[in-house]
């Protein structure tokens, strides 16, 4: 009998096993591929290593701003994509070497179907199957197709298709504007491809904060992408080396490759009976428990906001939920404020964001809410990188609260961590003032967005 | 008569005259020289400048190790310290543009004296003068020489000379290997200079934590520096085209440039009758109160942390103690608390610290202080980066209280402020598992340093 099951070994599942082995418990994870799930293997970590290389081939092309030169700027791109391969390795091969030396069990097989047993659950993988007393599903997610448009690996790629390129499109078309079809575009057009943007809604990431998604659209527009909002994709028709796309907007995009990223859909993948769920979504409460005895849920699958670090951080809250179940005490850690969590975008600027966007804290707080800015460009570590487009926006409730913070820059995936620190402790603006930032920093401009909402920045006029 | 006189327009000078007049002073700012001193026009910003064109240079000759080619990386050297100059302008224009706007005056007059004047300050220019009911101090400092070898601007340069290089040097010796030093070494060895520092203590940057002097020593080391501890210059020697330096080791170094980077001493430029000094510094207290009515000083002249971003708190902290003295009132900032100040030394790889290192707190919290670590080639941002050299190691005080943070590696400098942020905040490790962090991030290695503490980073075993 299996202590806990975990059937998925993404950063929700693994996450999940290694605490619980860490909290005593010997955890089973059942995963078919590698360790890792999307995001090691074909998500954050991968892209991340194309957003390197082209933040670097960028820099190359702009030698002579840093008083430098190099002549002839090449890609092989197949030694690009080598390296994110390395990269994953690295990074798989560390979560599997973790996984042996604590001597924590991975059945590497799919599972088919899960039933009640007894106080239990089976777990059925064909003919055969595991009992386990506890389960956690962590079956993760997979990339949305449109009705008239399927992934077919060659034309049409979903965001992991799209890693497996075999060489350099000249032409992308990217359908859907969030953040993987920016960081996607982002990455190709700095290497040389021809990119069209192709948003339904009005604008760029639009769970981000409006003045994000504009100055996001004009980096992208500078860098050479081209941006169609409001614009559906009507039909798509095969070329010989590409497609066609009709738009709602009576044009017409040709492309050599589309990457269609218009969402992802929580993905269990067999059926559980008595289940409660939201469309694809398994629906768990803030122990991350589903509807059954014994049942439980992290990541993509339950449906929240598809982010890696969301699936980890509800993995180790099950953790701490279930020793507080065993040891007969409560949890030591909180339920997930969701709210809260930092939302990052790694195109160039990056995006990094945390809270209540200006439009939803007037929606909630009203006319009393404050806004803080303040601008890369007044910034002395952003002008010595050369890197100063992009600015810093700080949202206050009426008292006083910092309840969002908006970042477009240079490191913004990074500064946005204390960002997301000030906002998750719940600190008003005042009780920062004793937060003194090392010169000359980028993160200076939090605090300078932070004293701006009372007109109090140094450094603005 | 002027309200309150500011002699000195570096970060604690100009930092203290805006937000003074942000609260209804009206500050009078004495500067000879342009706004911005030691850190704009000859410190933080022209070096950090450097390190870029450095760091992009880099990333040129390594443009292999991202797919990418490049043929003949090349330096132009008038072109890096014409961007620096440029740089420098920008900033120091920004500060007097705001100086303008809100109309604070700007005497560009050398001081030569101060003295009493009934109730305030007569402020003397040779035969001129001006009367002030309040005089804050903010003259800076200066490098100091040794006694066998002075600046000469040709061969021996200070931290000011190397700025204003004609050409690269083919070789430069670094006397006194502390953060200066090590800076303009890593600028240099990166730009194709042959370096060698000398440093008389037993380790580089040797206010930092033991294991950070060690591995920078490591990196330095690999990029090609030569480095020699508890070896101090015991003379030197002109040649025709540089310096040979006699070491107390027996060795010799010889080089076309010495830069003389072995400390900065407080400088105040005139006599004040009554003064309490510390040798060359004015001595304040938490309200940097001088011992005389009506004086106050701030930044490098008191003595304390030498760092721009302490001279601006500093001031910031003075502008609110004037307010409170005006007003009647208690100031509503907490005095500075010097220690959880954060450090910053932008090598490659940089350091980012603050609080208490492992020795100290070991010295002042017996052996219940524990240290967590992890390392940056467990991260997947820093792999995805293709820097993974370096770590996180956090110390906490034996009833869990954060008390330091050391940082090594890609992006130290800014990551250093959500480490900042907790040390100053008085946060317990058990207090920061609300944090989430975003993934795939550099800032992740912070919480699992912090995890590591009680043995619970998910990703080190």
């Amino acid at each position: 009998m299996i202590d806990v099951a975990i059937i998925g070994g993404g950063p929700g599942g693994y996450t999940t096993a290694i605490r619980l082995h860490q909290l005593g418990f010997a955890p089973v994870v059942f995963e078919r591929e590698r360790l890792g799930g999307t995001c090691l293997n074909r998500g954050c970590i991968p892209t991340k290593t194309l957003v390197r290389s082209a933040e670097v081939f960028t820099l190359i092309k702009n030698a002579a701003d840093y008083g430098l030169s190099a002549d002839n700027p090449g890609i092989d791109f197949g030694a690009i994509y080598a390296r994110k391969d390395k990269v994953i390795e690295q990074l798989v091969a560390g979560v599997e070497f973790i996984f042996r030396k604590r001597g924590i069990e991975v059945i590497n097989r799919k599972v088919t179907g899960l039933s009640r047993n007894g106080d239990g659950w089976s777990i059925e993988m064909g003919d055969d199957s595991h009992q386990a007393r506890t389960v956690v599903l962590a079956t993760g997610s997979r990339p949305t197709p449109l009705p008239f448009m399927r992934f077919d690996g060659k034309r049409v790629l979903s965001s992991s298709g799209i890693l497996r390129l075999r060489s350099l499109p000249a032409s992308l078309a990217v359908i859907g504007g969030g953040v993987i079809g920016c960081e996607f575009a982002a990455i190709f057009a700095a290497l040389g491809t021809k990119v069209t943007i192709i948003e339904f809604l009005p604008r760029l990431v639009s769970t981000e904060d409006e003045e994000i998604s504009k100055r996001l659209a004009t980096a992208l527009k500078k860098s050479g992408v081209k941006v169609h909002l409001k614009a559906g994709v009507e039909s798509a028709e095969h070329t010989d080396d590409g497609v066609i796309l009709s738009l709602s907007n009576g044009k017409s995009v040709e492309a050599q490759k589309a990457l269609l990223s218009v969402g992802r859909g929580a993905h269990l993948g067999f059926e559980v009976e008595g289940l409660t769920m939201d469309r694809s979504a398994v629906m768990v409460d803030d122990d991350m428990r589903a509807n059954l005895p014994g049942l439980y849920a992290v990541g993509d699958l339950t449906g929240r906001m598809m982010l890696a670090h969301v699936a980890s951080a509800q993995g180790l809250r099950l953790a701490e939920v279930l020793r507080a179940l065993r040891d007969g005490d409560q949890p030591a850690t909180p339920p997930l404020a969701y709210e809260n969590i930092p939302r990052c975008t790694f195109t160039h600027p990056e995006i990094g964001s945390v809270g209540l966007t200006e439009t939803q804290a007037r929606e909630r707080h009203g006319d009393g809410v404050r806004v803080g800015k303040f601008q890369f460009n007044a910034n002395g570590k952003a002008l010595g990188l050369g890197e100063a487009f992009g600015f810093v926006k700080t949202i206050a409730a009426p008292d006083d609260t910092l309840v969002g913070m908006h970042i477009l820059g240079p490191q913004a995936t990074e500064l946005i961590a204390e960002g997301a620190a000030l906002v998750q402790s719940g600190m008003k603006a005042a009780e920062t003032a004793h937060l003194v930032h090392a010169h000359p920093t980028l993160a200076e401009s939090l605090l300078e967005s932070i004293e701006d909402l009372h007109g109090m920045a140094v450094h603005k006029i």
